[in-house]
């Protein structure tokens, strides 16, 4: 009895498997159909990318295919298909370094062989044998250890390879065949065809410039960490229903706007590597810094840091009451929507490859940042109480105040823990967020903590969302530094004031007096 | 006159171009070797793949140089030797994944050439070119296009690549000679030989594991947070002067605990794809989840961004004076010490493959949160005056005695910017940092801006260095949850106290039942 349960148990389980199995099947070539378009649809240029390698194929393959032409290569156009297949990149900086590579790589592979085997030209196979193997092993472990050289992995990684490929092909070629001298001839002959039709259908036919993606990651990085601000600064001061069917449509967008700026590294770095191998200088008449723009790149992330700390402010359970927010509310959304035209004026900047002018972002700060100093002045006694009761006149009257609206919050809403419209919006951003919170423990014993000690937990959260901010203000700094520094090094056009939102001329300090015709 | 002027001017600029050139070639061999030296030295393992590689090729290149061998492969060896230099990898995983792509797209793309050479079998040269061409484009296009699909870049874009080479080569071929299957097969029987020489070298000499890597990078970011949450408390709260020579040898150890972990998501991704291709089920009887690792590595790093946060609280310009902060010193160390050691304790679970205690952990995390709410609650003027003003018995005599402190302090040093001791650490840590900021406009402004107003600026960073102390601890969670999770998916054994800090013994909640062996 016991022994036909487990049988059908068991068939069961696989009866199960094999639906599960067959449903997945079923799934499959929607979610690849989607899947597929997808891809296109996000960037059209991939589309035309794969007809550029079809067609780039297609040519190289003639040389094998039509008579006149197989004439004069031979058997050896094989290695310009090869060539083409690995050499042809996405964009002309990766497929000009890779070409390069390849080239320079097989040329110097190919010196280093005819040295060998000049050395052993020498009677007796298997003296040349062992002179062989032994040329083969120094040379394979000497080059395995120089490509972790950090310097060596960067640039020429590819270009090592292809010299260990090549030197290892004509070294032990050399034992039987007399002629390697053609062989290789050919070999590079070939490489170069292979890598000139890469090159022509990269340069020539619809190019994607690495550097061009790099200045335009830039900028929508630039912009994303601007609205990211702006909309959490709204938000923690918002009443919080409106945003909250927002929300429901896409995914969270303060974290959408700072999400690509913190995994940047490795993007900006390649871009940056394969750019400086792009021929720029034939559309501009300057060598344009793109390891500048890769610098640009660093101090995003770092500024980024403190809006993903920002973020967390809004996120935390702990939370100061709305009604001491709204005090500061206008003087915090000031200074937050200050930074953000300050990003945004920076993108402007890199974007109209045109400089900037510091002194009118500064004084814009300058002024946003007085006046929230002053009404933490004017409402003193939420931050400091030990130093500004002597400066108020009336601090009584204002605790009294506070007071009552403090106890209106705590009956309509859980004190300590995110009120009521908070919650159903933190509910609706992110599900499995909400369902951690409920399950865990510690956090349970966070929010204990909370209500034990309203007084601890209140005011000190709105604090540092104000001291994150105006930390925040302090890093723009770095950023604007960068950027400067990149208009001087590219050349930016001068500072031209546009009149829609200042009225004043002001004249720039670094007036470089070079102004070059930066268009794009 | 003027004209031997600019010559002689140029001419010497040139002789400098030279000196300076002359002096870089004379430079480089030193640089090169200490270089050399460090690559080996940081991680000895590479010196050790380096052989490693130079052994599998002098064993493929005797396919070739040995007579009885070659006779049975013939001119084909290439192939493998080709394979070798291709494939052989730094780890494990990487290999296998390199290999089996490798082979994979070759047979996928024979069995596609022979179909379509099948097709193509018609009569007329001139219909079978044609008729190459278009699949030849066909599969080109096709193939360029998937390899931009995420899943398929993540997992066989390398197979994919060989697919297309493969394919043309055979394809192509086709046209010119009649025993294509003879050449296919031999290419695929090299390529089985050189994918085998180079797993055996990479599985059984040395092995380096993805999943090793994966695992100690995930305990020593552990460890590193930890340590910079330890100095990074203990450096806001000591006297600084002592900590100025420590800084002095190295970089800041702050940064250095926390910097790796930020940018690690190429470095995790990539490892856990390249692990999970590794046979680790013939060390353990259990699949590793390695996906859990990087998900850990995730959750690090969001973690890690509220460390750089609380450690641009040190840097900032403006400080809360020495005395308010000194009366909270202890409870924040606490704090702090406790959030490290959690960090430890989860490096060590990590390490031991044996599950922590949580709920130990957040006892102790709970005790010192609700110490240093006592501490607030006990010197309460600084953050909140409005409700504990009724709260504390003596409040006036609090307040003067803070007055007094922080007029000594103001007297002994710049209101409102870093005092003596910290500036002259900050100098020695960071040139560049500080360089900086007396450059710079925005910065003095701001700094201007906090000496007009030191109310403001005084309590302000020291309540932001508190809360993000607090939101730090409340992120911790997550951490702990996905450690957890690694714990329970990659069965680790069950927790034992060791007796060391805690006599109590605890019995643990999850007691799953599975005490399986992850001896390491």
């Amino acid at each position: 009895m016991a022994e036909t349960d487990v049988r059908s148990n068991r068939f069961s389980r696989q009866i199960g498997y094999v639906h599960c199995f067959a449903d997945k099947v079923k799934r499959f070539p929607g979610l690849a159909r989607r899947e597929t378009w997808k891809v296109g649809k996000d960037d059209p240029r991939r589309v035309v990318h794969a007809f550029k390698v079809g067609i780039a194929l297609t040519i190289v393959s003639l040389l094998y295919l039509m008579e006149p032409l197989f004439k004069g290569i031979g058997q050896n156009a094989m290695w310009a298909v090869m060539t083409v297949v690995v050499v042809m990149e996405f964009t002309v900086g990766a497929t000009l370094s890779k070409g390069l590579n390849r080239g320079l790589g097989t040329l110097l592979a190919a010196s280093l062989a005819f040295l060998t085997e000049y050395i052993a030209d020498a009677p007796g196979q298997i003296f040349r044998a062992v002179f062989i193997a032994v040329a083969v092993f120094i040379i394979g472990t000497m080059t395995s250890y120089v490509r972790f050289i950090p310097y060596i992995k960067k640039n020429y990684d590819y270009g090592v390879l292809i010299f260990l490929l090549t030197f290892n092909l004509i070294t032990v070629s050399s034992y039987r065949i007399d002629d390697v001298w053609g062989i290789a001839q050919d070999r590079i002959f070939t490489i170069a065809i292979g890598c000139a039709i890469c090159l022509v259908m990269s340069i020539l036919v619809f190019p994607n410039w690495s550097g061009e993606d790099l200045h335009n990651n830039t900028v929508s990085r630039l912009e994303g960490l601007a609205n990211s601000i702006q909309v959490c600064v709204r938000e923690y001061f918002n009443d919080s229903e409106e945003s909250a069917c927002q929300d429901d449509s896409s995914e969270d967008p303060i974290y959408k706007g700072y999400k690509t700026v913190l995994d940047s590294k490795t993007t900006d770095d390649t871009l940056a590597l394969q750019a400086s191998w792009e021929p720029r200088y034939l559309r501009y008449c300057h060598r344009t810094p793109w390891h500048q723009y890769a610098k640009v790149g660093a101090a995003l992330r770092y500024f980024s840091y403190t809006v993903v700390a920002l973020h967390g402010c809004l996120q935390s359970e702990i939370q100061t009451p709305k009604s001491i927010r709204a005090l500061y509310k206008d003087s915090c959304i000031r200074l937050g929507e200050e930074a953000s035209k300050v990003l945004r004026e920076l993108a402007k900047s890199i974007r109209n490859n045109r400089k900037f002018c510091p002194e009118i972002l500064s004084n814009n700060l300058k002024e946003a940042l007085q006046n929230l100093n002053s009404a933490l002045k004017s409402q003193p006694q939420l931050i400091l109480g030990s130093r500004n009761s002597r400066a108020t006149n009336t601090p009584v009257q204002a605790v009294q105040h506070h007071d009552q609206k403090l106890e209106e919050d705590t009956r309509t809403s859980l004190p300590g823990i995110k009120n009521t419209g908070s919650s159903s919006r933190l509910g609706c951003r992110s599900r499995e967020q909400s369902r951690e919170l409920t399950k865990k423990v510690l956090r349970t014993q966070l929010s204990k903590v909370a209500i034990v000690n309203l007084e601890f937990s209140e005011a000190l959260p709105f604090a540092a969302f104000t001291s994150l901010l105006v930390e925040m203000v302090a890093k723009l700094d770095r950023v604007m530094d960068e950027v400067e520094d990149l208009g001087r090094m590219a050349q930016f056009s001068e500072y031209e004031d546009d009149g829609n939102d200042h009225k004043i001329v002001v004249t720039c300090e670094n007036q470089s007096g070079v102004a070059s015709a930066g268009s794009e």
